[in-house]
């Protein structure tokens, strides 16, 4: 092809990239909002198409559409594969990977019948609303609680290390106590699953202590688990009162002298080269 | 009609709007007094008249008390109109808005018969004990915490975005695990319905997972939301703290003799270089 | 009878008094010893007493025990009020009412049979284990966490007040969604119930929404809930947290000028005479 | 045997004591590898083997199994024993005793039959993991969990206990209100157990409320638990905060010149006089 029609493409590909896969141009934002709303709707239908009485009387409709949005993410990972400069690189993105799986079971589907499992990777399309949501200010409060977790991550690793181990012992205990009364405590691993239920204060009930020794224990254990629960919190508070104090201590001035940063708002010299302030 | 009566009017006018609007006179704290005790007797009627068999026993009493309230609340409502200077503005008030909801259902309901939805209309009037509690000194405290709330209403709301997205993913994938063990989980709404259930820890056990792996998965959901409890404490158990010490800030001077920060109120001489205050 | 018998009796009855009500003499700890165990134990008993084949096996040794307890908390009751120099203060302290209690409910239920609630008021026998603990040190605690409490009452009562009305409006608004679907939402004081069941986050689940609607809109009130709980965590953690700093500030000194306290580690001159520390 | 070959086996000792007690060297490293992946093994064994199925189909295996495995933790605690310089020391310590209780219950079943109890005794070797993870980083963090939750002990102790008598008083009242409309609330410590598994907010529900005065009240009890969660998180978090806040401040230095206090450890010259540090 002549190198006029060339750069003619090469033109409109960079503005469909633009489109795409940035937000900064109206067309872009356009293109971001129709994305969402497809999405959304897409997983409204997986969802729906999970209820018995819906499914049995739209299911043609549910087909139909689930393939108009299979082709339409069909046609946007195309479409993105072509305009982005690095193809490559986009394809084995997460997000790249990420809008694969989201058209992929379909075909499977199509092709080989497979079952509920398929459901649950569509459900992934969810997962697209983060690239979207990246224009949202809010993801600056995000990033900030995200610090927070990260920052106590290793105290909060080795809290839940801790729960495990305690999980595992309690619920064996329960076991021996319970599982000659035929209760729900029919094995240690149900045990344990019933300990975690306790500890954490969800308390289905679907597996409850009969014997009075195992109610005696299991009251010991939630007033346990009602201490414990106060740890996490402890950790995660502390780290964000300290960030918070950290970014209000952070009312950082020039030096006049050298030039570097002072950070503390009752300086009255410079602690680096004494200047006076 | 003359002048002189005209004057009386508004005269007996800017009285009751004092009484009625206002609380800083003996007569309007009465009138508030009243006006609170009737709306609980009004609201617990509401309440009686839904328990079977109080209804079936004094049905035509309660009818009478409604009538008695609707009546009383129509006069109030109708006295207020009367007595603002700036009837409009009142009516299009977020309280003349409540106010007269309060009265409309039992006309409605006399009219047209109409259901159950009036009643929760009518319990609206417990709204307006808010605008009675105007005057207790409570309110400051409630304004605190209300502002506590506000400062972290965007970190919360992210919260919640990101609590909803996640309860969808594992709702989702309980449904995959579950739904073929006819346990409850009969569609993905009512596994997300689940989800939260168990991420909240509030735990009905209406539904709850039978296969091993469902209830492998779903501890490791309640050990996950029992860590994720802590995150909105610590918004706002930061967030206060944060109030607090600023409030422990705000009392801070500037010293004339070295330009230090001086943050106790009763202070005479600098602490920093004892210059006279 | 002679001065001489009569300072004996007072110099017994002194004697009697640092025993009984003080616990600084080795007798008085010993005998504050024994009520605590005779506390314990009776109320053991009543405990035994209540669970049916225990009551059914060993009711005449209960019997027979309660009436051993109930003597000696007589005899006790007797000694105190000789005892003491202002008997009528005693009888009408909270503590003298509470030992007074303790011991009628045996005389009531022998002359007049009476039935359950006596077992309650016997219960209060615990109450007099207070007394005792005066004298363990963790009381310095409890009074700190007392008062982190009490500081942030106000607060507190302010968010009850808040819970309240929106269990009742949110109650009410699942009575018109659920009860026509007999679920358990049978009236609105029942919805109510449930409302306060969901937003604690205990969720017994023997009510439990059935409709979707109901199932959506109670998932809502649970992720309210999940924030709510934050609240009160929050305030009266930012309480302590104050009060912690509060303390670890009051390193207070003494100014050699005017005898003021300073109480910050880095004043350098006096803040109320400006002499140089 | 010659001076010769006791050297030699001197040295065997050392080099084994080296590698199986500490794991600073390539071969201990191993050697705790080993270790762990045959503890986590064992117990999974035992789990498993409480499975009814399981059970049934893998008995003998199971059987084989955990013989190996006792065998494995007999030679290990021989090796232990021989290889240590201070035999009686590590026999009478917490580790020792670990190792014992770890492989006897095989013997003792094997000799004399015994039942579930024995189970759980074998549970215990998830404890040896603690031993192991010595050498994990994170142990530093648990420390300081442990240090916040030491600090706070007390106050934790005067919460529980008061928590045990609120939990007899309110299960007390609930059985006088309840019992009679046979509810689960079958006795006192029955219904003790049903105003923990509430104040918990853990709420199985396999005893709930059926009176209308009885729900009333624990509804009561419910919001009461709600604030009482509370107290804990604040007396961790407090002690955590604190804990922070002594860690910022313990890198402050005393100016030679203005002798006040300067927090940050990279300053050169004093922030306040100018002073060169």
């Amino acid at each position: 092809m002549t190198n006029e029609t060339h750069k003619h493409r090469s033109a409109l590909r960079k503005q469909l990239y633009r489109t795409i896969f940035l937000s900064d141009t109206p067309a872009g934002r356009v293109f971001d909002i129709c994305l969402l709303i497809i999405i959304l709707a897409s997983v409204a239908i997986v969802m729906m198409e999970s209820v018995q009485p819906l499914q049995i009387r739209y299911s043609s409709l549910f087909n139909w559409l689930e393939w108009v949005f299979t082709i339409l993410f069909t046609l946007e990972y195309l479409l993105r594969v072509w305009c982005t400069p690095k193809p490559k690189r986009y394809i084995t993105s997460f997000y790249g990977i990420i809008d694969l799986l989201c058209v992929i079971p379909s075909y499977v589907e199509f092709l080989m019948g497979g079952g509920h499992f398929l459901i649950t990777i569509r459900i992934l399309r969810l997962m697209r609303i983060f690239r979207i949501f990246k224009l949202v200010p809010f993801l600056h409060e995000g990033r900030q609680l995200m610090l927070a977790l990260q920052r106590s991550r290793r105290k909060i690793a080795v809290f839940f290390f801790f729960i495990m181990l305690l999980t595992v012992v309690l619920g064996s205990i329960m076991y021996v106590i319970e599982s000659s009364h035929n209760s729900g405590f029919t094995s240690i691993p149900v045990s344990i699953y019933w300990a975690v239920v306790t500890l954490t204060t969800v308390g289905y009930g679907d597996i409850a202590p009969v014997t009075p020794i195992g109610q005696a224990f299991s009251a010991v254990i939630m007033i346990m688990g009602y201490a414990i629960i106060a740890v996490p919190t402890g950790i995660v508070t502390a780290e964000m009162t300290r960030m918070r104090r950290a970014a209000y201590d952070l009312k950082a001035r020039e030096c006049p002298g050298c030039h570097m940063k002072i950070d503390d708002h009752d300086a009255l010299f410079c602690k680096y080269c004494g200047t006076h302030l």
